[in-house]
């Protein structure tokens, strides 16, 4: 069981393509998974709380919302699941503030700038990360 | 044809397995390998100056270079290869000054914290982006 | 056509009064509007995405969102309509985490510090802009 | 009358609890008590903005946004009630980004780091305030 | 009676189309107008001084000076008239040093970004100001 | 058994008053209370230390150490008491340099701008904390 | 009536020499003068505090302690008496962090640079000043 | 021979008033005075310069080019006359800005805070000075 | 054709040496010279927008306003010609505040230490540099 | 002859024992030794000013007052004595405040982190620095 | 066995010498020593990394590296042997930039001003530490 | 006799013919040259130190080592030669952390942004310098 959060305000036009294309990598890897997208900053904690005892891991892309939310930080703490954070730009290319993330020094690790393939890439290494603690 | 490139000072006791690993995900994957280790920033830019014209891409770890090396990134602009940096531990959970990178915000993407696993999913990264540019 | 946008918690008593007073400057200025107002950083994201193809710009007082929301900031780089923000108050001689806007980057112009009149200006400045695109 | 507000994403499952020894020590200092919950920022601004005419006074564990919104602190100074601000941790104990308050300037006072009990000094604080303001 | 201050080396070409256009519209808006253009901070400043007792109000494009002047701040403390700042180019979408202005926390308001446009309703924000004031 | 410090020139003329406040409610929550007070940086920290295996905890207000003095943090840290930190003012709406606390990361907790009731929140916050740690 | 404070490590074997050219020009300005001098910051903030109704103004070279007393700040703020503070030497073309004085914004004004004859600036302008307090 | 020079936007109704009064103390100082004024940085520049081998030192109220002027600066260090900077307020009380001074590291001394009487005392402050200078 | 603009306060009792030795310089390398010296900002602005069509090329030694004109720099992008910044001193051995240039971003180039010699190297850099463009 | 000076909280049980050790060393090093410890920052200043004329070096730990002491800094450098600092505990693994020293700049040089041996390197190294000035 | 490292490029002539000291000290101390020396970054990491297993302790003069090598850091941090280090000069008197160490605070401690004793006493102290482990 | 470095990694294809370049001019002047080139930071300071009493003055060009080389600063300043820094682009004109040079502060100037032609300038400007010191 594997729950995916993703927060996109970039080609949103194209996450039906990107949800589909993780629900076949998914089948391949072996795990189930569960979409959530909302605008909302609250929605997205309350979605991350409502994960816990009920999903294995956490894929996110925190969007605008990497650079500006505390909440967001605090809800993954509290839930002590495993979380890999996902960006479809490379980050560090970009503004000096979009350099910096609350998220990343509480998740396992960040995959960002290759497009609809961080998604991919983080769907790995989230269900590697859970095979090892399995072992 | 693919140029990889490490230096982490980190599990270097690894580096053979990290490697063999490496080239069994090539052989997948069906693209070439070939590795270069150094601790001198001077050899790292030369490497990656050398592999202009003679290689279709970059998986780097530049380890403690990321965060002070302007020599290792003016070489890797000047070649104008695709580069993907990768980091065994995340570089955002440890000291500040860790959390900048002077590589990446020149290369296609950074992937952070997923231990050995970093450089395989950094791999595929490399390759799915070399494909797609083939398309 | 035209998209209005307000959020402030400033004067909220006087909001109507400032949407008639809108409604009758548009009426001389020939274009249509529609109000929307909310508290919460989400919505207005929603309501700023919700625009595109739809309307012909944005008018927007994102009031305390001004300075912490890059959520907003990328929904108005995304929807890549012209957009006037304006304060009510002049927020450069207010506290100094006030003086930095995340949006004034990404919109046409700003016009700060006017009362009420700030949203007939910023109407104006809106309309004539469009009619410039359109000679 | 008293409105109560809280956020917080700590221990939420003894809220109630919380709620609880709240309600018993309204009782023994005669006032009346109302809670209210959200992870959403723009909820809890507006529930400030509900309280103007209708409560004399609030209490409220800003949690995250403490740190991060000015839309809350906006709220504050508009309904011009007296505030006390409490935190269940020591916040000066904690990351470095989490030492500045967006609320603490603008309420009568801050309680920090005594646990639940943070909530009851709190509230003892503000009846105490009240009190004072009748006299 | 009114003052018009603008020292703009962006467009000075089509300074003269401006002074027209504004003349225009202050007949339209029945009030006085009376120009003035300078390189140098000092007679800029001096100008300033020198509209005490003598206008109703000043509307300035400091240019350059904006960012630099707190000889022009000074002065326009000194003269206690109400001074609208307008700006041809946006400067919050210009260079960091730009985003700073040391004369608009002593203004009324800033009108910022919307060409020669600017210049037209900085001058509608002032004679609406002065009418405000009469009332 | 508690010691009670303080050292604020604030009111001082009122120090007797809350000294017996203090007292008064020593007495009803059966606790035992000895007062010091000094202008210098130095018997403050005698007075930390002297307070080791003789005092149960310290309720302090560092006044305008608060924000130069390491040696009273160190104290603090060497004596191992649970230390309360109290402010008549609050200390977050006055001068930025008062915003930052040298003794706030060493303590239990702090309360800031309730006047003379932020001793009496204090000492039962302290009286509290003594009485969760016995249980 | 008039306290003079002094604490400089310079020169203080001219400390005599300097309180006697103080004392004749104290003649000369018919008023009465006391010196302190001591090297406790503690002390000295007693002794400002102790002028209250017994002094008409103070007269204070904090040396190294204008740049680190926030408790001598306090003290000058609580006593609300006119104070002149001097240097021997120019503060502002020595190291950086004597470019910065805790003392500065709560006092009349400052005189540095001048030598001994900062003392007898420094007692003419307060002199001055006092005097024309009763005017 | 003494040259005086003075900028102040403040209270320049009154410059004719300090100009008598400074006449008159240079009178009993047994010194000759010359009075400059100007809003034009080149033209204080200009005199700075003109002063050499012509005026035995210089007493300088930089007004605002005090916090903005380095071409003053690089004057008053080219002449090596003796300078002595008077402020009319004291700028250390005022906006942060104005706390730095680019002149006060190159005179001799520093008199700010007196309103006019900083001209005397620093008039005073430089004719002691080129005495001892003398001797 | 060529313009020269030079105002540094440094060895300016050298400045007719200097021209006569950019003016035999310019002889053998075959171009016009034509200078402008003064002290006031303003003028330095009108002379570089007076050599708009008039000249091919300007050398600059911005002195003091290096480092704080930005009318200058806006001078010099509004007329698109070709400039050389030269400095007398090395500007990086000298105080903090010099490192900066305003100036330095929008040029060809800057030579910096060695003396008059600065003038003529930027002479030669000039030249060579419009002569590079006609080919 | 030479002084010692030390004030370290930490381990002050252990104070006699180091003292022990020291006299044991300099008895080996043949030089005589005096011991001062107080909390305050006065008493510490005068001990240092006490030294002139009276002892050869100083050897001191300035614990807590190594980060906020100017007094103690300017004492040191009015007596003009070689002086040695020395620290318990590593302060460059510390807290980030720990990090700057007023004292290093005016000392011969720090010795930081071999605990109670931090002191007897200390000497040596004094002792070292004085017969090397004797020869 | 010991493990000695030094890279000064201060008094390089002196290396010799100093290596004498130190093994003559080696002997009385009854310890082995090994020196390198090297330019290179990568050079001084690669021994770093060689001497685990193989030394007891490591003894660094870092000189220029101190301010500038993660790279160092991260190998003295891998091969978890106790290290010292040394500089010849006070690097805190000198430019700011060498205040800071990335070495410091991953070695046991620091000995900083002492010329070529640095190195003994260094020495002294690396073994003093190595027998204090070995009780 | 003279010695020339260059290091720069942009168009290194054409390093052959600025080293022609530089040999003609060589001739004219009357000077001998010797060219280094190196990626190794280590082998760059080698090659400086070696220069000391085998050669008159150094041309360097360090490259990405301009920003973060301390040790290359350290050679240049042990060795005591006239030093030229060039650069091929105006590294002032590009990104922040390419403004500060560790080198410029210790050589006699610097010389940036004319491309290969800067190198034929440093040449001259070095020779000039040398004739200089001979007369």
């Amino acid at each position: 069981m594997l729950g995916v959060r993703e927060t996109s305000v970039y080609g949103f036009q194209d996450l039906e393509a990107i949800n589909q294309d993780l629900t076949e990598l998914a089948k391949i890897l072996n795990v189930g998974l569960e979409f959530y997208q909302s605008n909302s900053e609250g929605d997205l904690v309350s979605c991350v709380q409502a994960s816990l005892d009920r999903k294995d891991g956490i894929l996110i892309n925190p969007a605008a919302y990497t650079h500006t939310s505390v909440a967001l930080r605090d809800a993954i703490v509290a839930v002590s699941l495993p979380v890999v954070e996902v960006h479809l730009s490379n980050i560090y290319s970009r503004e000096l503030f979009r350099h910096h993330s609350y998220i990343a020094p509480v998740v396992i690790g960040q995959i960002s700038g290759f497009g609809a393939n961080s998604y991919r890439l983080g769907l790995r290494a989230l269900v590697d990360y859970l095979e090892t603690l399995r072992q």
